[in-house]
């Protein structure tokens, strides 16, 4: 590992070698990744690229929360930022593409254009986002919350992993000490584009090189709370039961059914599913489980979970069982900067490559830019449509064409 | 904790106190008790025990496997051996009337006996067995199992529990070094007696102090592995998805309605479900979940376990998933012996005590037994039919009562 990292710092690293450097960190046994924020695998690969941007002649720093910023001084001294990049966290066993790649484009295209050009008018940064996937700490964007103010200390306040570990302790611990905090929130940013697989399988089925996406799905996260009665599983009779697991079960059919009915482009997904006390030979007591739903329109996503919400409530006092809800994101639908998609499809158009216009089924850094400024997102194909997975694959040639994409915008917006 | 264990040791001790004094150890902050087979806190259990009968005048002893006996000698040397008792391991935060009754019960009686009568002609021992629950290791009744030759040590081989610690390790940890494994199956019980909690509503709903149980239920318990393809949850359309946790849920809803149509007395049970990845935005790629089926009649049994898998294996081959399962308990129907039963019929009668004959659709050690020893099992009153909780309860009358019965029955055969 250590040579790989060694050679990793060569100068010639295509796109495909940066993904697979940063995807060593943190490897699982299955060939995926597990690089959660703050942990030992995600500091090590935010210190490897500081010194892969400082050894490319970049200033870096981080801010309070911990995201990594990689600065190309602009000559003007008096104009604002572009930022560009992604994050490096990960789901549980995920993918070695999913955000590393808006990084590697976003180091790739300003190398590029250094070389070329030197130093462009408008400062550019390249920024690595901290927990972009929520799935260590239950506040998903916590890095591009933070910049846009969206998201201050006092967010973090009660926010803890599965271990109980909270994440003011998790900051703490990886260098960031929630004593010396101060607010990331940026004033001179002027715009924020982002490189990314499309995680879905439009654009390989339509063999289109490059996704310029018009807006970003809305999203609700929920985590509900289901609690019965925990008995014998060989002398309780069927009708005496409040079993949770049997509830729940029924919820998780109910979820899908609708969702399958409500719109095609609605999705409705129970992921993660925690049973107690969780042995064969009794009956459930209690059950949480999660609910993530995702629409691109705001009236259809809040109708649909007011319905199923409701259901489950109905469902649960009929039973005679306890039910709590906690609503942990509720993300509205974000357009991407028109003037900014109309730039990329030229932009795409000049490099000769096809692409077309899309909805973004998953949330992105991007979302949270949208709303505090003009911030643009392209995509491009992802193998079977497959992420959060190890098998998520995007070839060396869909890398490329992405980036030269964005070092066609970058220097369209800073040179 | 070690004043109230002090005390613990008096001789005046009631059932009630007895059964609060075996529950102090592993109790949970629930008020329950958490007591896995080999752990800390059953070694003490087991030592404090061991302390109390030697100072009540028993030779103590384990087998090999960690079964603990206390011995009152017989004065007939040519006697076989009156065998009494029950468990002391528990399922994860369960009461603490479960099994230990039956060891307080026998334990008071054979106290009663001694000071009243001094020694039998035929010697009787105490047990506590080990691993009834199968709470830690999937390999219910290993201690009853080693007495009467079902399991030796080669059925312990590739048994691990939650974390991966296989059976083999635990019981070296414990002190009971596989290397110095002698087989404890036993030639010398003439029968085995056992007192425990119903663990259901019958006694209580019939206002009846005392039940005789004709037979115990058969169980099948089977651990089941659902494979279909984790993917992110945002940008996977309903209808491309291979989510395990959908189909597992309808599998549980399948399960259950079929359970309710079967039998009244039929129950089955997904009391353990684990999904993999386990995260609330990747569609699970895997779950895997227990089947407990339990009825006393062999061939309904047989056929509503059939019947399932057939189902379950239709279905996922249909969606296209992989599914296996792993079948790791086949415990058929069990009589209890008749003479027994009469004599225990008898015995309550002579107590003017009420009682009535049922079967018990809980496991216990008597059904290990009972096809090798003329074997009895008498029940006394749940409150609510509630066990396997913190909420598990008997009132101190009904423990008294129980142990009334069996020091009859225990005098009738051993003097």
């Amino acid at each position: 590992m250590a040579s790989k990292r060694e050679t990793s710092t060569a100068v010639t690293d295509t796109a495909e070698d940066l993904v697979k450097w940063l995807g060593s960190f943190g490897q699982s046994k299955s060939g995926g990744v597990t690089r959660p924020l703050y942990s030992e695998p995600w500091m090590e690969a935010q210190h490897a690229l500081q010194k892969k941007m400082e050894l490319s002649g970049l200033e870096t720093y981080y801010d309070s929360v911990g995201n990594l910023f990689g600065r190309l001084e602009g000559t003007n001294p008096d104009s604002n930022c572009i930022l560009t990049g992604s994050h490096i966290d990960t789901v549980v066993n995920g993918g070695i593409y999913d955000g590393v790649y808006g990084i590697v484009a976003s180091y790739s295209a300003v190398q590029k254009l250094r070389k070329q050009f030197g130093h462009p008018r408008k400062t550019i940064e390249i920024v690595s986002l901290c927990e972009e996937e929520g799935s260590r700490f239950p506040i998903t964007f916590w890095g591009s919350g933070n910049i846009t103010g969206n998201y201050s200390l006092q967010d973090a306040v009660g926010k803890n992993d599965h271990n109980g570990v909270s994440l003011l302790e998790a900051m703490k611990a990886a260098g960031f000490d929630p004593e010396t905090y101060q607010n990331p929130k940026r004033e001179d940013i002027e715009c924020f584009l982002e490189c990314h697989i499309e995680q879905g399988i439009v654009l390989e089925k339509t063999a289109t090189s490059i996704g310029v996406v018009s807006h970003i799905a809305g999203q609700r996260r929920y985590t509900i709370k289901l609690s019965g009665e925990s008995n014998h599983a060989g002398t309780t009779p069927m009708h005496f039961r409040k079993d949770a697991m049997v509830l729940a079960a029924q919820f998780i059919t109910y979820l899908t059914d609708k969702a399958e009915q409500a719109d095609s482009d609605l999705v409705a997904t129970t992921g993660k599913l925690t049973a107690s006390p969780n042995v064969s030979n009794v009956i459930a007591g209690e059950v949480t489980f999660t609910l993530d739903v995702r629409h691109y329109k705001k009236r259809m996503l809040d109708q649909f979970c007011r319905e199923v919400l409701d259901h489950f409530h109905q469902k649960a006092d009929h039973f005679g069982f306890a039910l709590s809800y906690h609503t942990w994101l509720e993300a509205d639908p974000v357009q991407m900067d028109q003037d900014l998609q109309a730039q990329m499809a030229a932009a795409v158009r000049e490099e000769n490559l096809s692409y077309q216009s899309m909805f973004s089924g998953a949330g992105h850094d991007a979302q949270m830019f949208g709303s505090f400024c003009p911030s643009s997102l392209l995509f491009v194909p992802s193998k079977n449509g497959i992420s959060h997975s190890p098998k998520e694959f995007t070839s060396s040639q869909f890398l490329e064409q992405g980036i030269q994409v964005l070092t066609r915008m970058l220097y369209q917006l800073a040179y």
